[in-house]
């Protein structure tokens, strides 16, 4: 069956966020606050090429029903988990504030409908440089007086909270703003984020509008990719599909990107992905097969994962399977030897140990001391 | 951003096991037996109305490579630890094989180009009896010999491999068939499955035309709603899509129904879904806030799942929440009392008992003897 839907509009997700602010906004009896992560696809009308797909993963994690900085501290500790327990080392979890940047607006004096424009350009000062700024403002009709401004503002340190607050000392919602990000800096350090990690950039802007709080986006020095993550307090965006408004806060995190920088930098666990079965258990002839799955079943009565081989082949083309999924240990039933083991992590069929007679009991007593070492080579499957 | 896709012709994926034959004929390096689980939306052209959706989970588990009769087992098998883990009691995998309807089909003399009304009428005995079957026959046109000669055969007990057996002695397909569905419940009582939940149905069909070899689907005897699992063997489908074939078996889950099915039958635990949390760490005023994040970190550390309360409400009101949510611990963190604890299973503000001074190290020890039980409250969920 195929489906064609050239005959009707429909659309697909774009996002899981508004459909999570839908949700919370039509189950007004949810418990807040109420967190939830969701990994699923998500569709866009791309012209697919390399980094670009018309299916992709998104994937999700919010809070929503606190407004407290300390939620949107509990989201920057889980993205620095994350990452950290993935192996990375050198990510920076760049922080702004929505207010700090309508400020910047009100202190500039530029028009609202030009803020676009400026936040845009000011984005792209470490790439551009101050310079390109002042030309991409000129380029999206700034007027001359909020240039300058704008100019002396950027001039500042990015990070350099105190500098940023006397500048905008009039204009309460960049006060407030830069508050929020000291409260928020305080609670992520108290949550294990190393320093390091996070750094404040007060030019940072994240493109979407409907923001209000602190917004993050976690960069890697190494490849350049764009962000891994992208997130910030969106306060409003409930109250647009329901009468009360609920405060939320949240990330995505770049699942494609992640997978792509892990392979060229190589950081994925070689043994990755090829299997997490324990022991094989391999059957020397037909007849032996149901004490071949009796075994099993007590293999993993005992936790043990374990599989048996299905087809009445030859124990080389039995072992050669485990050597190349790198299963640690085979248990051969029947035939010549009773069992044999493999050197953990170096599997190979000519290597096989014939370990005549070894009872199952044996093989429990073996697998034992290796549960530790077994769960860790797992675990980082 | 909306995406409408009338402009151009697209189609969305229907199921899994068309996709997972394409990925295993172009990577032909994959070691074989390959097993994999996949759960993911679909799509169909339904008219939405209730159990029909457009979008819906297909949860799929098959194995490719292995011809043997103990990957179908190991299937069945499968399907009996999930239905059993989940609560069902009362439900039966019916077995058939591909080569037993052919047979059927030969032995009647019914013309190739009717069999699909002659394997629709008999799929139907259950449901129309006997004279149901015949007059289904008639009006698909089978001839009133065959007619006759079915009649006869689905006289015999579905279950009764002998006398199917001598009957189709004639057509190596059946006979094959009927061994090949005797081995299957061997390996299969082998694994574990019980006996009163295998029934042999010769009579049964599933209606997709790519099996091959066994077919089995589970049905419940309360409530009716269909089946809620189905599958089969398919040694043909991956050699669609390549020079060469593969033999290949596994099911598809019906989640929905089985959801269905145990909200009916009201086997979903009581504290499902509320939370997975074991402690609150509750926050007396907002100066404490660093001191609780610290606790909860430590908690996490020790294993524990704990949480933070974000805003600077009053304990009531974050007590209430771990009485809607059942988290069985709450943790007071400075403030009057120092700890309040719960009765698990049981919480309720009004019943919060204050329980000054405990230290987190007494904490701990207490939730230490109840590890085993959390473990076993929070394994249901």
């Amino acid at each position: 069956m195929k489906m064609f839907l050239n005959k009707e509009e429909l659309a697909l997700r774009y996002d899981l966020s508004v459909p999570l602010s839908r949700v919370v906004a039509m189950n007004p009896e949810v418990a807040k606050p109420f967190k939830r992560y969701q990994i699923a696809p998500v569709w866009r009308a791309e012209r697919p090429q390399k980094g670009r797909y018309r299916e992709f993963f998104q994937c999700d994690a919010d809070i929503v029903g606190a407004s407290s900085m300390l939620a949107d501290a509990e989201i920057i500790a889980m993205i620095f988990t994350i990452l950290s327990e993935l192996g990375f080392d050198a990510f920076v979890t760049k922080l702004n504030h929505r207010q700090v940047l309508t400020a910047l607006g009100e202190y500039s004096g530029v028009p609202p409908a030009l803020l676009g424009g400026l936040y845009r350009a000011i984005d792209k000062l470490e790439k551009i440089g101050r310079e390109g700024v002042r030309q991409e403002m000129i380029a999206n009709e700034i007027p001359d007086a909020a240039v300058e401004k704008i100019l002396a503002l950027v001039a500042l340190p990015v990070d350099d909270l105190h500098a940023w607050r006397e500048t905008l000392r009039a204009y309460p919602r960049g006060v407030q703003g830069i508050a929020e990000l000291e409260q928020l800096l305080g609670y992520a350090r108290a949550l294990g984020v190393k320093p390091a990690r996070l750094q404040v950039d007060l030019t940072m802007v994240r493109g979407l509008e409907y923001y209000t709080g602190p917004i993050f986006e976690t960069v890697v020095t190494e490849p350049k990719i764009g962000s891994l993550t992208g997130g910030g307090r969106y306060d409003g965006l409930i109250g647009l599909f329901s009468k009360n408004s609920l405060p939320a806060t949240g990330t995505t995190i770049g699942i494609e990107r992640i997978i792509d920088v892990m392979d060229e930098l190589q950081m994925f666990p070689p043994n990755l992905g090829k299997t997490v079965t324990q022991v094989l258990v391999t059957v020397f002839d037909a007849e032996r097969r149901a004490a071949a799955l009796a075994l099993t079943m007590e293999l993993r009565a005992a936790g043990v994962n374990a599989e048996t081989w299905y087809d009445a082949d030859g124990l080389g083309k039995q072992l050669k399977y485990a050597a190349a999924k790198s299963i640690p240990y085979a248990r051969n039933h029947g035939g010549r030897g009773d069992a044999a083991r493999f050197d953990d992590g170096r599997t190979d069929a000519s290597r096989a140990r014939q370990d005549c007679g070894a009872s199952t009991r044996k093989i429990f007593n073996r697998l034992k001391p290796c549960a530790a070492h077994l769960r860790e080579k797992f675990s980082t499957v």
